[in-house]
């Protein structure tokens, strides 16, 4: 534990953990307990907004952790779900951490639900957010026009693609979108490498097989019985909102809360009622998911 | 304004307005706008669930009416929601009330809708629970099996068939049933006369008109500007979670709240968390819905 409680100023440390290293950042304090962030496609530790993480670090430890090859983190980046959750287990067990909290966002929803389904004890409680259930659909389709133009365009360098696939054409949005990037590049040092071509194409893999179902569909979420609050922005063009409908839906315990014009990244765009939700859902020691 | 801030003992009143008399309980008291409570299919002031107005008439002054052909109040049951939505402006002109917030359950957050549209500036904010858009699907079909199997057993007598028809088959939801029950049951005097069966008849007709649309389905919606809180609960086979997708989505300004293992009488069920939500977001002075 640090006593930086910022996204924006914690070191950023390295576990060795089976001849591999994880990079990752634990700061922040409280009697909560610790909450694991698990990352969006291609995104790394400073891909975590200062104004999610931090007002969650004032109540409870934070964990952001980068999946192996992604930034500092060394090994391949796995291209199925079930590797990334294998990842993960290795890190928290060579933390000694046996239960945690956990937010995952996007892919990172994807892995905690993996999480969730191989080892029901690493969770108590979960916060899945802009993320969709196996047999889920359009999930990441890049190649789909509203992406594309926005991908492909070269004016949106570095960061800036955010702005324009993780929220709306709204004025409102694109104005929380601005501010979103603003907040990611507070962090001035020890930063870490931006992921590559190669986590890009073995991730897009793994939605691509997270999208295949057998059986009945959507059937393995009545499994999953942790307290689970989903989250989603309506106009969400990188994993529409009808799969939160189904997460929540087949999920015997879980709460949906759904954001007006608002993207893929909802949870950054609408920060304060966010973290108050979150807050409020994570404080709860009741076998309900209903805060 | 009442002493008493409570449904269980709050006196009916009686309003006269164009020759009609409107009964209706008014009391609690706060700093927050005048909330209006408008009924669902055949409610009358008694089916208000205490645990549901007495906490929100702690930050405000409440307002329970029954409409047109309801309870004691004179005139007849109207076949469509324009006209039941016509009384409530004549009841609130009546009070001299020009605008307040509105909570609308079921066939009440049709009214709302009805009235957001006819008058905007009677509502500041609006919290639409277990309801549908016009052009809604498989609204309050009581003739499905689902629900004619509870209606028709002779051996649901009075409010016991709420307990199968609001709630789910569990024995969680059940019990919150039950004690939903006994908390109406709470006020012994002033009471309001069922309602008859010429009531279910003309608001069953009101129904099927307003799943009825021309042009663009839900295109009414974009018209809606007010901060809108939408509820539902994901089990509800009267009026089936997908209305409050619909409604959310196409209102400009509208947040979802999705509760689990939940039917019709979500508010009821969860009546804490409910309260507490509904409070926080009648509380806020923003444009937007985001609380």
């Amino acid at each position: 534990m640090t006593k930086t409680a910022s996204n924006t100023t914690a070191p950023t440390q390295l576990l060795e953990v089976n001849g591999l290293r994880y990079a990752y950042r634990r700061f922040g304090n409280g009697s909560g307990r610790p909450l694991l962030f698990l990352q969006h496609f291609t995104g790394t530790l400073d891909n975590w907004d200062p104004a999610v993480t931090d007002p969650l670090a004032s109540g409870r430890e934070v964990i952001l952790l980068d999946n192996a090859g992604i930034g500092r983190s060394t090994g391949e980046v796995p291209e199925t779900m079930a590797e990334m959750a294998n990842h993960v287990f290795a890190f928290l067990d060579g933390l000694r951490l046996p239960t945690c909290d956990v937010l995952g966002f996007s892919l990172g929803g994807v892995i905690a639900q993996q999480m969730a389904q191989d080892r029901p004890s690493i969770f108590r409680r979960m916060i899945l957010v802009g993320t969709a259930p196996r047999g889920g659909e359009d999930i990441m389709r890049l190649e789909k026009p509203s992406l594309a133009k926005h991908i492909q365009d070269p004016t949106n360098r570095g960061y800036d693609v955010l702005k324009k696939i993780f929220f709306t054409s709204s004025p409102t949005s694109q104005a929380a979108g601005q501010a979103f990037i603003g907040r990611l590049l507070q962090r001035k040092d020890d930063r870490e490498p931006p992921s590559g071509p190669n986590v890009g194409s073995a991730q897009l893999a793994a939605f691509r097989e997270w999208e295949r179902f057998t059986g009945d569909r959507f059937a393995d979420l009545k499994g999953i019985r942790h307290p689970t609050l989903v989250v989603q922005g309506f106009k969400d063009e990188m994993i529409p909102v009808r799969n939160s409908y189904w997460l929540a839906e087949n999920l015997p315990n879980a709460v949906l809360l759904a954001y007006p014009d608002a993207g893929h990244g909802s949870l950054f765009q609408y920060a304060d009622s966010f973290t108050k939700h979150a807050a409020d859902f994570l404080s709860s020691e009741s076998d309900s998911v209903v805060f």
